[in-house]
């Protein structure tokens, strides 16, 4: 393959979009942010796209290769499309593929934005060099995603699975998922703020209750900082929090039992107040399988990881093509 | 590849070992049974399990071309050893391998029996023509197999993930895998014997308190038979293990989305004392993966599972040395 050209991946989250240029090594040239204005439609969106990759492309100074996009989903990949009108209001049935392909005259990937941030960890990030990474995204909701030699690990009909709702407690708080307690109902952001709003409205935590301007304003973010300074009720809850996390890392190694898995997400920034719980709980279930062999590690690629794993599907594309 | 040349299987279990020979389009020709009687000892078991193939091979009146064992675990495959005091009393670092290979003068291929079973199903049974075969066995314990295009799953350092003690219900009993409420520890034949003796001794089942001579004696075929017979307590507890198992299924799903889940084991002879619920309990999450997409299937292949599968994995390693 000719080193010459360079590869392009976009992260299209609700909020923002993200391009940059990649190279085909992995190293990541150059990159630019703009708001995706979503409510806007996605007339509006395709055009706020367009207009970030022919930014970047003209920083690159060499030739695009291909190009990838990282999108919230739910996706239709088979036919390119964004089928999301949870996090991008309006963007029903949206073909993002042919409109970029026909201006830029190159080969373009789809995928989900758990799976793209997965390769772009795998590839360039805490996963290089393992044959087996997952990678759990603990933000507003539970992402998850696995790379196997290589590829993205994908269900029956090619269908993205949703290991971030894995059955925790049954006793656990519903979840549009379908179960109760999966592993998103009880860690990820929302959950986590709503379990302080709880401790807040009992009285059971001075710090929660002054937090923020009213109860229903406390986050997740306020109860790691009332660990942080001592407040009973949130060391409990960071406590209840990283004993979830390592239950649902407890039957991710029973099933899959990979080589690594790479943390990432909002809740994950405060991976260090957790960590030692998480291991202890984690030493616990090192009888029938080899747990203490799993490599936990922190995502290495930041908030790059999805502009990364973009252009690596982009690759990806290529080499399938060859 | 030469038609000419059978493959030889060999199931060995705590209790008998089976051995046969099998067609290289996976049919299986001719098998025989025997007590491996491991008690006493290794040296002794080796033998039955030599004489045995002896007996079969005579039988194919054609050349043995590899040799295949699926053996209850731990196991170390890389040197060919069983370590497995558990339901082989005695049999700790028992190269099984080397004696067969310089027997037989041909390759010997070691597997544990979960994921021979696996193989064997996935080769000539319900999950024939499926690129994603997730097997599940409920009996004794739990064994959980994945075969994934053609190949079996392995975990870190090749070692076999333990999909039986995924969490569950961490309010359920203690287990050997350091956890509580793993599925091993709420669906095994044991501990649904548990259960019902809870439920007998509690004067709660009629028919449980008079089904065995002890208490202590009541078994989880009791408990199925008890719910044939419209016993409350018992089709409550079958209830309770359908929903049990849906959840165990549940998590299969979220995490690996396989085309095809095979059912196996003593207490899914009574599936269809359970099918109903299970398929209600899994309708629930099919909102954000295809829950109904993935085919749940009794095994096609019986008790023949292990044979086959060994007879595979020992054709398997004749493609690998091509």
């Amino acid at each position: 393959m000719a080193e010459q050209g360079v590869l392009v991946g976009i992260d299209l989250g609700g909020t923002n979009v993200r391009a940059g240029v990649v190279s085909q090594s992995g190293e990541l040239l150059h990159w630019e942010e703009q708001p995706i204005e979503a409510q806007r439609g996605p007339e509006s969106g395709l055009a706020t796209i367009a207009v970030l990759v022919e930014n970047v492309v003209e920083q690159a100074h060499q030739p695009v290769l291909s190009l990838g996009i990282g999108s919230t989903g739910p996706l239709d990949r088979e036919r390119g499309c964004i089928q999301n009108p949870y996090t991008l209001p309006g963007w029903e049935d949206v073909d993002i593929v042919t409109p970029l392909r026909e201006r830029f005259n190159v080969p373009v990937a789809l995928e989900n934005d758990a799976d793209a941030a997965a390769l772009g960890e795998a590839w360039a990030g805490a996963g290089r060099g393992a044959a087996s990474i997952v990678m759990l995204t603990i933000g507003t909701g539970v992402g998850f995603a696995w790379i196997r030699n290589g590829e993205i690990h994908r269900g029956v009909g090619g269908e993205h699975p949703e290991g971030g709702h894995i059955l925790i407690d049954p006793a656990g708080p519903e979840c549009y998922c379908g179960a109760r307690g999966c592993l998103e109902s009880l860690v990820a952001g929302p959950a986590i703020a709503r379990f302080a709003q709880q401790a807040a409205s009992g009285k059971r935590s001075p710090f929660l209750e002054s937090a923020a301007e009213a109860i229903e304003a406390i986050e997740a973010r306020h109860v790691f900082e009332g660990a942080r300074q001592g407040d009973p009720a949130c060391l409990e809850l960071v406590d209840q929090t990283a004993v979830h996390i390592a239950r649902g890392l407890a039957s991710i190694m029973m099933m899959i039992l990979p080589e690594v898995i790479v943390l990432t997400g909002g809740v994950l920034r405060s991976y260090g107040l957790m960590e030692e719980r998480i291991r202890t709980e984690l030493e616990r279930v090192d009888v029938i399988i080899p747990a203490r062999q799993v490599k936990l590690q922190l995502s290495q690629t930041g908030q790059q990881a999805g502009i990364l794993g973009a252009a690596r599907a982009a690759q990806l594309l290529l080499q399938e093509a060859l």
